[in-house]
């Protein structure tokens, strides 16, 4: 999506390991009118019929309400940790998030997901594919069919395509990262 | 808002302690076409120029980002807790959790609110008025000017609303509900 490559070479930088940092546009300060340019695509690459958008809470929520906006259908984060009212009808499932080094586990209560129900995984970053892997676990928990995975960022000189393409489920992500060599920003030839 | 209203009737429950649980549609699973209406509303209720929408994460992300995108402006949400990649450059205010029953720390970048702006501040719930005081606190330090607070649901019967109308920002409840008696829901008539 050459929209977002050209915002991300405008206001996006490298920090020290390897992180992008994008937080004026994409996971602090939410540039709106952009995610809904966003959503349209995901609807475009995704054209089937889906019953509802997964995403984790909270960076993915604002592009994955906006992209379910786009389908009319509802989106559904996944909580990170049991909580005081989630009741006990929950789905869980472990990840780990390299950013803050711990693991934590994501729930979704089982009156949200079902075996009817088509679902479209919405993320902000693919790094590691941790917390993708755990909304698949929890699709399939819920006998709930996986039609795609769609990404905003996908870091592609780590691991996590290639570990959710093992599961055969397709993948799209907007952008492609291929290096983020002393500083520079490189993007994927596609 | 009488759709709210009959939504709530419909979908929502009391829960022990005077929680109203609406994760069907508000916080967990997102009926995005409600949140569009409720962005409509909200901008229909605050037609003052606006050049900020400010929220908390998680579950204010998605109604300010479909608020935000009725205004077409960007949306901001205050993070809770110091982060590994936040920088150093923070407003950070203090708040309480009466739901988990402890404190953190809400932060926001430095970079994305100034005195330039014009913020509208939209959160799900207004009950002891917590997160809107350290939102408040929060803009003060920016030398923002807060337009107004818009909430979903208002729990009248709590001391949030008299505690922020000490500030003279104006306050706009999508609904208010008087009281949860013996689970039942009752709105103040307004």
């Amino acid at each position: 999506m050459e929209l977002l490559k050209k915002r991300i070479l405008k206001d996006g930088f490298v920090l020290e390991g390897q992180i992008l940092k994008v937080d004026s546009f994409l996971n602090h300060q939410i540039d709106v009118e952009l995610m809904w340019e966003m959503g349209k695509e995901f609807h475009r690459l995704f054209d089937d019929k889906i019953t509802k958008v997964l995403t984790v809470e909270a960076s993915g929520i604002a592009v994955a309400s906006i992209t379910a906006l786009n389908y009319k259908v509802p989106m559904l984060f996944a909580k990170k940790g049991a909580r005081k009212n989630s009741g006990n009808e929950l789905y869980s499932a472990k990840s780990f998030s390299y950013t803050k080094g711990e693991p934590y586990e994501l729930v979704v209560s089982k009156k949200y997901l079902n075996k009817d129900d088509k679902v479209l995984i919405i993320d902000d970053f693919l790094a590691h594919g941790m917390a993708c892997t755990a909304m698949l676990d929890i699709c399939k928990q819920a006998g709930a069919e996986v039609v795609g995975i769609g990404i905003v960022i996908e870091k592609s000189f780590q691991k996590g395509r290639s570990e959710l393409e093992k599961t055969g489920i397709r993948i799209e992500s907007l952008v492609r990262v291929a290096s983020m060599s002393e500083g520079t920003i490189e993007f994927l030839n596609e």
